[in-house]
């Protein structure tokens, strides 16, 4: 592997996996690639909002306007430049504001190949 | 564990290791958390260069300013919400620009207790 670089352009978006919402994740460094971790951007159209359980160790930044996860510990509110780690087993709804909202994710394993 | 939320105010900054440049790093999480995964943010002075060897896997996001990776790969440069990944085991010069930087970055595993 070498060292790479990554912008938003390089991201191709799918939407997000069992998800009807305004949600879109792209990968882009995942298994194929032989990392032990998936990179990614994700993107939210205004107030959009997905319930999921989260498999893996998930570290999103926020980028572009706000995310919310709501989960049994109650609502964290991330703005531009600031993270939110999910931990695996967590269950959640991630929620976007009324503008929208970009990401850079980080996940350990990996999202599409879950282990354990 | 718990779903949780940061900023680069959470973060304590400290020189990076072996360093004496205008570099510091901050774990916002880390091996005392017990999740996989060391997430922090990194703060650049003007100009600044430091050698690594990169001994975890190693992914920065770009908050403000630019950072170019130079390695045997070659040089990449990154701006604000672009990704820089530097996988295990490579060796590099990381350098900010004349206006310095910010960024997030995620390693797996911990930076500070290195495996393998």
């Amino acid at each position: 592997m070498t060292v790479r670089k990554f912008a938003i352009a390089d991201a191709a978006f799918e939407r997000s996996p069992g998800q009807t919402a305004d949600v879109y994740a792209g990968n882009v460094v995942d298994q194929r690639d032989g990392a032990p971790v998936t990179i990614g951007y994700g993107r939210y159209g205004p107030d959009q909002s997905i319930d999921e359980h989260i498999v893996v160790d998930d570290v999103m930044i926020v980028l572009e306007g706000r995310i919310s996860v709501a989960s049994a510990d109650g609502t964290v509110t991330a703005g531009s430049g600031e993270i939110i780690h999910m931990p695996k087993g967590s269950q959640v709804t991630i929620r976007s504001h009324e503008e929208g909202a970009v990401t850079a994710y980080v996940t350990y394993p990996h999202w599409q190949q879950p282990e354990g």
